[in-house]
């Protein structure tokens, strides 16, 4: 069970945000030649930027695994404001991410994550599974794809297999 | 161990369809409004259109759930071309997922869902937790962010609760 949530958790985060990764090489390229101020498109007037759905991202990953192995959430980065500083902030969340052992994923499906909403009078409440499965995996994704989404709408050359690129990983030559 | 991994599948699919479907209700009610082929939308003009994304995300969660619990992949169904088409794509996902019982789950993590491309020459090799974890989750919740952000895109009012919609269901008053 311990190592199930690590591998849900941090393997999912991980090949997520290196194929972000790859996906900003590519968007920056496209944004050089084609002038774009790509880093701030969003899909809709009163959505989140390019930048700050990476940024997005890459909290969700680190505010998920810090609160399944039972540390305190930390502050929250400033947005990056160029691909450059995109990818430093991602290099930094798969550091991280990197430095979490297995081990320390014991227990974590039964710890208690809920989320204190005492300002607003709610509490979200949640054992690690279901902080797993219900909020980080789906609000990290949310912004993976959407980075994703923004790109692809703006003309950069991308395609599903960049997104899913960790597929790469388990193609065996068929016997 | 079972119960996780019937959790991280079927308790995923099942609540992301149901946001799908309220994210569905908007969108008709807007596309009825503002004349807007929003079924036939898309971000990209090489990208799947929203009734696409939609089937795919059925696709995801179905193919998903029988692959872990050991059964043959079913043929796909045809893509619907109208919002209650589609509506009933999910509601007919959801009745099959909901018939799927945590029991069918034993083993599913160990499980060979490795994918068969000899056609192209290769296979993508995946035990269960491997599957769910790099193939399932993330296609699933790729489909499900790109129907939203089409919606959101065209002028759709929903924001991200109506995405993680069932989020609500843990919400408990603050003591």
């Amino acid at each position: 069970m311990t190592s199930m949530m690590y591998a849900m958790a941090v393997e999912s985060f991980v090949p997520g945000l290196n194929s972000l990764t790859s996906l900003l090489d590519k968007g920056a390229a496209y944004a050089r030649e084609s002038k774009l101020d790509l880093v701030n498109a969003r899909l809709a007037p009163d959505m989140y930027t390019l930048a700050q759905q990476v940024q997005q991202a890459c909290n969700y990953a680190k505010d998920g695994t810090v609160r399944l192995t039972g540390r305190i959430p930390a502050e929250r980065d400033a947005v990056g404001t160029s691909f450059a500083g995109l990818k430093a902030e991602i290099a930094r969340t798969i550091e991280h991410l990197d430095g979490v052992t297995a081990a320390a994923f014991e227990g974590a499906e039964g710890r208690d994550c809920s989320i204190d909403r005492s300002d607003e009078g709610f509490v979200i409440t949640m054992d690690g599974l279901r902080f797993l499965r219900a909020w980080s995996l789906p609000h990290f994704y949310f912004h993976l794809v959407t980075a994703y989404d923004i790109l692809r709408h703006n003309g950069v050359d991308i395609g599903k297999r960049d997104y899913a690129s960790w597929i790469g990983d388990f193609v065996r030559p068929h016997n």
